[in-house]
């Protein structure tokens, strides 16, 4: 038996998200059924971030059990077959020791949003970005985002159906950058509570739109309360890019 | 009656190509229906390049003349409105002298071919590069392209169903440059033929795998025969990014 981490690239559209669900497809069925027509073998795979539906990764870690002895180089050339037509990629595949797990193992996450702000809609990049009509203040957004960074109770960025035992995280970046016609926002946490970076981008919004300044986010983050905040910006902007062990 | 000037970005992948055809949807039926919805008004539109089935547009130009009085800003608006839900969107729209055509009056197009060179196949960038395996030297693929730059009868990278005149053409550039993971290549001409980008990439690669010189690419210019050049790149990696006038 070894066990495998493998990088994942995969576009968020047509999934219900990372994690199996009966009301559709999801990434891990994908891949869990991929592996099934390698290696014959029932497995569950385990990923660092479980991303919603929607969601798009550059880089997701997942680790994954094989009885079935093939080298590196095999196992990701037969899964990028058996993964075909889904858009899914298998990037890299390392064995790894068998206390090795994509979740429980993983020190920390970071996930870039993309607001795509300018009057036309998205056409190639539609369903992959946020498109923001009004003109928005990257420089603004920066630095009223750094009023999150550092360990805060984030209830007021928390879904209601967040699982986490605590609300308390520690967010390490909070970064906003004007790239051309996009603003891209990119968080760094050790992990992050469920919707934790979109609503943190929608409330970040309210202040590029000039509507709120650095004080409302700091009086949001304060009130730990999810309606103080502003709201959840959509699936179809966010990327998970990175995961660390 | 005032002419305009519409800047389009596209995705490619679910039209039969700019041209109305038979055989399904196109981006100037999309563009031509959404000018019906708005002013009632049945138009031909012209482009600067009829894109293939597939090929994507950045910065496409096209012309028509509006009946229907309205400011630049709310023809864009009313025409983003009514090209929902096909992946095409007004950029600008600018009002221009009536002896503006968006075809016979370009000086210069331009266009970005992307490879994506790597193990692992395309999932977010599927449809949109080109995937090769293989590695490619894209300085020796840049070397090569430099014995198509100027004027040349290009014969040898027409397609048989090229309507052109004459299979004379002046390249003023075709470079090759990596960036990451991608092998990009821009082409400029004031026009080119019939699939004779995508035939310039397919020989280019030939030789960024090394299995063919800058001078088989010499060679196979002179011969003046489409037989002679390397197979026509997929559609998928090719962009119609610049019109200049």
């Amino acid at each position: 038996m070894q066990r495998w981490k493998l990088t994942l690239e995969y576009d968020g559209r047509p999934f219900v998200g990372w994690q199996r669900q009966d009301n559709g497809p999801s990434v891990q069925q994908a891949l869990e059924e991929a592996i099934y027509r390698f290696t014959q073998e029932t497995v569950t795979v385990s990923c660092a971030g479980r991303t919603d539906a929607g969601v798009h990764a550059l880089a997701m870690v997942a680790s994954v059990d094989l009885a079935r002895e093939a080298t590196a180089d095999k196992v990701q050339a037969a899964l990028n077959f058996h993964l075909r037509p889904h858009p899914v990629a298998v990037l890299r595949v390392e064995p790894v020791a068998p206390d090795f797990h994509a979740r429980f193992s993983c020190l920390g996450r970071a996930y870039l949003y993309r607001i795509l702000n300018r009057r036309a809609p998205a056409a190639l990049e539609a369903g992959r970005v946020w498109h923001v009509q009004g003109g928005l203040d990257a420089a603004a957004m920066h630095e009223a985002a750094q009023r999150l960074v550092g360990q805060h109770d984030f209830s007021s960025f928390r879904a209601s159906l967040c699982q986490a035992k605590s609300p308390v995280k520690t967010l390490s970046d909070l970064s906003v950058a004007r790239v051309g016609e996009e603003v891209r926002i990119v968080a760094r946490a050790r992990s992050f509570l469920h919707h934790q970076v979109r609503n943190m981008v929608g409330t970040l919004k309210l202040v590029g739109e000039g509507r709120w300044t650095a004080d409302n986010v700091s009086r949001a983050l304060a009130a730990r309360n999810r309606s103080a905040a502003g709201p959840t910006a959509p699936a179809a902007g966010l990327y998970f890019t990175e995961a660390w062990y």
